[in-house]
C-alpha cells in the first residue's frame, strides 16, 4: 500500500483527490490534510480522500508522494514543517500559481533525499473550496512542470503519471520563465478584474448601475471572486512581473482613451479589429490539437495502477519527454516547438 | 394581419425574432431585413422571421412595429432611410448599446406621426450573428426603455408587451443616464477586455505565453471577441463617458501597482477583500428577485396575442409603470426605488 498525501483540500487539492480516486488506483491510500478542519471534512465527505489526518507531520509520514495544494504563501510554511518528517525518496510537488519562490523554498527546506517537482495546473473556476471540486477540472488543461535540480527520474515519471492521470497536458518550463508568462496571461487578468470591480463599485451610483451589469461585466470580473488569500499570494510572490504587465495594460488603456477622442475612428476600428483577430487566433490554437512540445503520452491509468512511482511502462512518447528533460538538465538547448 | 419588421438580423435581431415566433402570436407577420443578404437568409433558415425583404423601404412599408437591431452606428442611416416610408402611427424601437445619439437621430429623422421608443436589452454572448441566436437570450435580463418625448401610450404599451414577451425586465431610464451607467458596467469592461488582449498579444513571446492562457484569460477577454463594428459604434457614440471610466480604471490599476511594491501586503489584502465582497454583493443582488422599480408585470403572451399594439388588457402593475412614465413625462420626480 502506497500513501499519497494531499495538503490543502480546497478546489485544486480536492479536485486532484477526486481525479485520483476516479482513476481507481489499487494499493493507494489517499490521505488529506487541511489547516481548516471544515475544509478537510467536506473534502472527505465528497470522497476526495480516503481519510483525513489533522496533524501535518503525521499526514506526510511514510508518504511516497506529497501534493501541496495550499495557497502559494502557505507553501513555505508547509515545506518547513514537513521536511523533517518525509521518508527518504519521497516525492513532493505543489500546485502553486507562482514557481520561483516555491522552488527557492523547496531548496531551502527539503533534504536532498527528497525529490521536489514544482507543478502548476492551469485550471480553476469561480467557486473555490472542496464543494466546488471536480474530478475533471484538469482535463485538457496545461500542467506546468518545473523540476528541481535534484529531482530523480523516478520523481519525474511519477509526476508525469499524475498529470496524465488527471487528464492534463504536461508543459516543462523554467520557474522564472513560468512566472513571467503567467504574469501576463493569468495574473494580469486577475489584477485587471479586481481593478475593474474596484473602479466601478466605488462610484456614487454603483447601486443603481449594478442593476444594469450583465454577462459582460460578470465574465470580465470573474477572477475578482477568486479566493483573496490565493490572489494575495500570487501578487506577493510575483509582484515584479505583474507590475511590468500592469504598466503594459495602462499603456494600452491610454492608447484607447486617445483613440476615443480621435473623431474619425479609423485607427480605433483597426485596433479593435486587431484585438479581435488576436483573440480569435488564440481560441483557434487553444482548441487545436496540442502541439508536439506539450503533448506527452504517458501510461494509461490501468498500466499506472501498480507502477505509479516506479513507472516502468512509460510509453515511447513519455520516454522522449523524459529525455528532453534530462538533456535540459545537462544544459543542452531544448528544440524549438514545432509551428 | 399586423406586420412587425426587424432590421438587422444579427444575434440580437434574430434572437428577438425567435422569441416572438416562440410566443406564437396570431395574425402577426414577421419580416426581416439585413444589409447582408447572407445574414438575412441564415436568420430566415432558422425561422427567426417569416420572410425576408431585401429592400429596406419595402420591408417597413405598412409595418405596425419596426425593431432596428443593427450596430448602433447604422441606426442613423436606417432611420433616415425608413422615415419617409413608415405608416402613420407606426412604432419604432431599437436595440442599440448607447441611447443619447440614437434618441437625437430619431428626433432628427422621424416624422411626428411615428412613435419612437429607444430600447437596449442587457443581453449578449461571445458569438455573434444569426447562427448564435437564441429565443431565450433575453430571459431575465434588464431591458432599458428610453421613451422619446412624443411616444404615445400605445407605443409604450407595445414596447412593454414586447419586453414581457421575450422574458425581459423593463427598466425606464433617461438616455444620458443610461449612457453614463452602461459606460461603467458594460463599455468599460469591453475596453478593458480589448486593452488586455492588446497588451499581452503584442509581447515578443506571446505565441508561447498564449499556450498557458486558460479559463481566466478566456473570460476576462471574452468581450474582445464581440463584433468589432458593434464595439466601434459603442466607443464612437459614448466616448466621453467611456473615457471617464477608463481614467478610473487606470487610477485603480496604478493603486494596485503601488500596493504590489508595498512589502507588508496588508493594504493589498484589504483591497482584494473589498473587491471580492463588492462582487459577491453584486452577484447576490443580481440573483435576488428583481426590485419593484424594474419589475413590471404586463399581459401574458396569450392575452397579448391579439392586442399587442392596443394592449387593453394591461394588468394593474403594468398600468402603474405606465403612470410613472406619464408622470415623468410631466416632469414629476420618480419615486425612489424600494430598497
Amino acid at each position: 500500500m502506497q500513501k499519497i498525501t494531499i495538503v490543502g483540500l480546497g478546489l485544486i487539492g480536492a479536485s486532484l483527490g477526486l481525479a485520483l480516486k476516479q482513476a481507481n488506483l489499487s494499493n493507494i491510500e489517499l490521505v488529506g490534510n487541511d489547516i481548516n478542519s471544515n475544509n478537510a471534512s467536506r473534502a472527505h465527505k465528497r470522497r476526495a480522500v480516503d481519510r483525513v489526518e489533522g496533524r501535518l507531520e503525521r499526514a506526510v509520514q511514510g508518504a511516497s508522494l506529497v501534493i501541496i495544494a495550499t495557497p502559494v504563501l502557505a507553501i513555505r510554511e508547509v515545506l518547513s514543517q514537513i521536511a523533517p518528517h518525509l521518508p527518504e525518496g519521497c516525492i513532493v510537488t505543489d500546485t502553486g500559481s507562482t514557481k520561483s519562490e516555491v522552488m527557492a523554498w523547496a531548496r531551502e527546506f527539503l533534504p536532498e533525499s527528497v525529490s521536489f517537482v514544482g507543478g502548476h495546473p492551469m485550471a480553476g473556476k469561480e467557486e473555490s473550496g472542496p464543494d466546488a471540486a471536480d474530478a475533471n477540472l484538469f482535463r485538457g488543461c496545461v500542467y506546468n512542470i518545473v523540476p528541481s535540480i535534484n529531482a530523480t527520474e523516478t520523481a519525474m515519471r511519477s509526476i508525469l503519471g499524475l498529470v496524465d492521470l488527471v487528464g492534463a497536458r504536461p508543459f516543462f518550463v523554467d520557474a522564472r520563465e513560468h512566472d513571467g508568462m503567467v504574469a501576463a496571461v493569468s495574473h494580469l487578468p486577475l489584477v485587471a478584474s479586481v481593478a475593474l470591480v474596484d473602479a466601478v463599485s466605488g462610484a456614487r451610483n454603483w447601486r443603481e448601475m449594478s442593476r444594469l451589469a450583465a454577462t459582460g461585466f460578470r465574465d470580465t470580473t470573474r477572477l475578482a471572486s477568486g479566493d483573496p488569500v490565493m490572489s494575495l499570494g500570487i501578487c506577493l510572490t510575483n509582484g515584479e512581473s505583474i507590475s511590468h504587465w500592469i504598466d503594459q495594460l495602462i499603456e494600452s488603456l491610454q492608447k484607447y482613451r486617445d483613440l476615443l477622442s480621435n473623431t474619425d475612428g479609423k485607427e480605433l476600428q483597426d485596433s479593435l479589429a486587431r484585438a479581435w483577430e488576436a483573440r480569435q487566433r488564440w481560441i483557434e490554437e487553444a482548441q487545436a490539437p496540442p502541439q508536439e512540445a506539450i503533448k506527452v503520452e504517458v501510461p494509461k491509468a490501468s498500466e499506472l495502477a501498480s507502477t505509479l512511482f516506479f513507472g516502468e511502462s512509460l510509453t515511447k512518447r513519455g520516454e522522449q519527454v523524459l529525455k528532453r528533460w534530462q538533456e535540459s538538465q545537462r544544459g543542452e538547448p531544448e528544440p524549438e516547438p514545432k509551428r
